[in-house]
């Protein structure tokens, strides 16, 4: 029997925390990560070899390894010695396959085959671009890791340079799909850089699987503060060009009284479900009230068993449904 | 059915390329591997960091490898840019396993996990040691790269330090196989540097598997000019301080008319077998018409995948009878 395909998009930690979930179940997942962080370590060696952004990468070919935890250990150690630099092993790993093969993608492909890892992962694009975003004001600020800093509305993100293709790689993913899951990640900086390479919009547009967005649990600082669920979609509907979602998983339990302190005081609020306007969109609403896991310190995430639940029944239910109607 | 247990002991290249003919086999590879290696850029990276020699791992752990090319080509990767070091990238590996770790044998298992290399990858002692050889003229050369290069008759090779303990992962593999093969390879440089770490001459004087070993089929410049294959089989029992080899693979075809003029120049001729004093220290000579590979340039090794079948033979051979025995 064929495998369900199911691909995911995005970037930061959401993705790999949604892979790692999926992992379980009897799915080709692949990944198509944003590879246009310059913050921290991924930021150093970017100063130093002129690549993609590893880190994202490195952490979803880690939720996809049967070794998990042991590959991890490997990736983030750094030598102490100065001679041999302060750089996580996996960025030079990465950095090595990308020297040797010249193509991101490729390099990705085959580290991946070194080390046994599940599923495909696959960078948005092969160069190196910064992320820019355009804000209500006009300004323009350049850099994945200063958006959110400014803390302003914003309109538009666009990349650096910008004729920046998208991956053929990433393209044929979105093709062959059975399911496309956006999300869970932060809005302009891990879920729509991936939109943005050219070619990806039009894939996407024409892509006969079915494409889900998740959303965010809670608004996020400097990036989507005062956005409900429709604010959310909305946006990444303007940078497609067209409404493109089929389903929307957020979740609809108050959990106002159960988060922290720390939510409060950065004008962090749960995202709101504003189902009409998301039926506008064309979006249906999947929502479980096993969605939000809250840790005793108030910390709040998806619980990634369940969203791996509900996205493989999607899937289910959809590839039954088209296998009928044929 | 349980498989057969095979260890392989010894180095160099040897090592590997029986290692990638036996892999082919439904048998269970260990392979105990010497880490006195001082010379090339193992021996820079154990000027930086005080670690058992990563060099001849690394092959033998790519020799296991499903993805041998790649994993290769990763391992032997060395950055341009001097920030990075001039270091192989498969040695950094190893030194952070061993950082992380702090014990080498479990860094060699950890990264051949993740690696997903196939069988059992044994340094033979945990500390970095040199080794050390005492010449005919009562002259010690320190140092396993100088040794062959005073181009004299070696009387006894041992380890600096002294009390070097063989790791128990090692002393395990012994125990538990059904054959030990020792070679092919070097005999003072590759071979009997495993021998020496202390508990591995009890360990394999009593383990109840056949030991065989693979004769060179060239003698070998600084080591072994001159010697027969009783001769490299005198200085291994000479070293064990008893006979334990019950078969010696080697060859007794005729091929001076065949190999290049660079073992003329070098003094390096055919290994001859001795049978009558292979006898007497209760050895039992295997050979094949095919043992030998001979390419266009007179260049001479061994043909693996026939010395793979010859080793596969003996140990179905010797489980028999040992089946049969019970």
């Amino acid at each position: 029997m064929k495998k369900i395909r199911i691909t995911l998009v995005g970037g930061g930690t959401g993705l790999s925390v949604l892979a790692r979930g999926l992992r379980k179940y009897p799915v080709d997942i692949s990944a198509i990560v944003s590879v246009a962080d310059d913050g921290g370590s991924t930021g150093i060696i970017r100063d130093q070899i002129d690549m993609p952004a590893p880190g994202d990468i490195r952490n979803v070919m880690t939720a996809l390894s049967d070794v998990e935890t042991k590959l991890e250990n490997l990736f983030a150690y750094r030598f102490k010695k100065e001679a041999l630099g302060g750089h996580a092993l996996g960025n030079l790993m990465l950095a090595a396959m990308y020297d040797m093969t010249g193509d991101f993608a490729v390099a990705v492909k085959e580290l991946s085959k070194i080390l046994n890892v599940k599923g495909t992962v696959i960078p948005s694009t092969n160069i190196s671009p910064k992320l820019a975003a355009r804000m209500e004001d006009n300004s323009i600020i350049v850099g994945e890791s200063y958006i959110p800093e400014v803390k302003q509305k914003i309109e538009e993100v666009y990349l650096i340079p910008n004729d920046t293709v998208a991956t053929p790689e990433a393209i044929e993913a979105i093709e062959k799909s059975d399911v496309i899951v956006f999300g869970p990640g932060s809005l302009y900086t891990s879920i729509i850089p991936n939109l943005i390479p050219e070619g990806m919009k039009e894939a996407i547009g024409k892509a006969p699987g079915i494409k889900v967005y998740v959303s965010n649990i809670m608004t996020q600082i400097g990036e989507t503060v005062g956005y409900s669920a429709a604010d959310h979609l909305d946006a990444i509907n303007t940078h497609m060009g067209q409404n493109v979602i089929d389903f929307i998983i957020l979740n609809e339990e108050d959990i106002k009284g159960r988060i922290s302190d720390y939510y409060n005081r950065n004008d962090m609020t749960a995202v709101e479900s504003d189902r009409d306007r998301l039926g506008e969109m064309g979006a249906t609403v999947i929502t479980d009230h096993r969605l939000v896991e809250i840790d005793g310190e108030g910390a709040v995430r998806h619980d990634n068993k369940v969203l791996a639940e509900i996205i493989y029944d999607i899937a289910l239910k959809e590839i039954s449904t088209l296998q009928y109607k044929k």
